[in-house]
């Protein structure tokens, strides 16, 4: 088996087809990253995806293990409307993972990475009973978007269609074919930092959908102090989404409402937002912290979301 | 078990122990933390402490391994001559670990924040099947200290004692009473952090010993392209040390030189150092990039360092 200086080594080099910004003074190699003073604030948030809890080597290749885990930190980022500016990327790796698997997962990484243009300037190996991706990004943003600024009046809004990663994450598991554009919705998730420059323009509060969007947004109304109340038929969803959940015997609203898993992003806003920006789903109410859901005008019991500790 | 959230919301209560600076916009409980503006080049790592690789709770409570974990992060911003702003701690833990057992653990990482002054202002919770530390640090710096800035003629310097932290280490494994000293040296490292200012007025280049000062040493010759040549009775030793070694029947030199787990710093600098800042060991020598021991003026075999990996 390759050293840990050697593995590090091949990890550098493949890392190094991320363009490096004028940010980043010093990447792998040192005691520490480097990266430049900074005229912004910044924002700093760290994810870790946990064999047989976030992924399974079972259903999953090394490289989407690793494009998901990279794309999973840096959606938090997104979710603050920041650009990125750098990750670290901290792996432990079980005794069986062979150079090519490591290679495999490293690309995954290094693609998201491109893709997020947002290097990977350092990071840790270490080896370890489970695999485990902990990645930490850093962003720039003049103001950073919180939870806490939604108010009476706004509306609610989602970047992009809700349960497809969680019914092509179930139609993984089942091992059946077909499903392709919910399985990629799973394996290649995007974090919205495409969206970032606009949403510090028109949202008022924003927050990363990862654990449903339902639970998600009750944070969002918990740390604003108001009540969402969310129209169904409002939702974006894949072509043919409630068909395709009927087939795998799915509830297509548990999924859009709680599947979680889609790397989308919810905020809300005082005015219209350009269509690209987000589909209007709902509107924020004076009152208790909730969510209040209603399929055709009437009351719909909302679904509990996913908690990694329940 | 208590929820996710129900754990985060302690694991904040208690990391608010440590006063934040104003370097910190925004602590746990958004999609990310928010840092302030930096004038000055940041310092940027992250470090893992995995169970049984780097810790065991058959001779370690959880709070020692707390501790550790966060000071293994924080050493590597002193290595670079910085000052820590802030760090983040994503943290898997086994379904069995009570509530009472997180409270230990961050017990120890809250007390080692409020030894480097270093707020953990962010981090994750995921359940694994073994305990995993990820502790990702910044810190600030006027000009980072590197590995490569070694120059023939520079004498070598070691911030503390060596070899007492993998003495402490053996005698807990072996579990042995007495080794007091060489214990806490092992179950309370300090990063030297305390010393980060001066090292930035002396050092020309420096690197962290955890992984054994002939290795890590190896590695700061490489990046400067310089031979170092050091002399073994210069070492500083606990007292006793030889003598308690032997009583383990182990090696000191071994222990000294590649038993790692010292957070002591290794630095080379062209001037005299005042005595608080390090033991001169050696000096820095133009050549093909080695470590050169020597023992009386006798040459020494160099023993291996500690890798993961191997």
């Amino acid at each position: 088996m390759a050293s840990e200086f050697e593995r590090i080594d091949r990890l550098r080099a493949r890392f190094a087809s991320t363009p490096v910004s004028p940010a980043v003074q010093l990447g792998i190699g040192d005691d520490a990253a480097v990266l430049a003073p900074s005229s912004l604030p910044q924002v700093w948030t760290v994810d870790t995806a946990e064999e047989d809890v976030h992924f399974s080597r079972a259903f999953m290749a090394l490289e989407a293990i690793g494009y998901r885990a990279f794309m999973a930190a840096a959606s938090d980022l997104a979710a603050m409307g920041a650009q990125a500016v750098a990750a670290l990327s901290a792996l432990v790796l079980p005794p069986t993972l062979s150079e090519a698997e490591l290679d495999a997962l490293a690309e995954g990484l290094a693609r998201a990475a491109d893709t997020c243009a947002c290097p990977i300037v350092g990071g840790n190996l270490t080896r370890g009973q489970a695999l485990s991706l902990t990645t930490t990004v850093l962003g720039a943003c003049a103001s950073p978007l919180r939870r806490s600024g939604a108010r009476p009046g706004d509306g609610v809004f989602v970047t992009g269609p809700v349960g497809g990663a969680a019914l092509g994450l179930r139609a993984l598991k089942a091992g059946v074919d077909g499903f392709d554009a919910e399985k990629a919705r799973f394996l290649a998730p995007r974090a919205r930092l495409d969206l970032s420059a606009q949403l510090g323009l028109y949202a008022s509060a924003c927050i990363d959908i990862s654990d449903g969007l339902a639970q998600d947004l009750g944070h969002l109304c918990r740390a604003s102090g108001v009540r969402a109340e969310i129209s169904l038929e409002c939702l974006p969803l894949l072509d043919g989404f409630a068909e395709n959940a009927a087939q795998l015997s799915l509830d297509p609203w548990e999924l859009a409402l709680a599947g979680g898993e889609d790397y989308e992003l919810v905020f809300t806003a005082s005015t219209a937002v350009p269509p690209e920006l987000g589909t209007r789903i709902g509107r924020i109410e004076r009152g208790p912290p909730e969510v209040r859901l209603s399929h055709a005008g009437a009351p719909f019991a909302l679904p509990r979301g996913f908690d990694h500790f329940r």
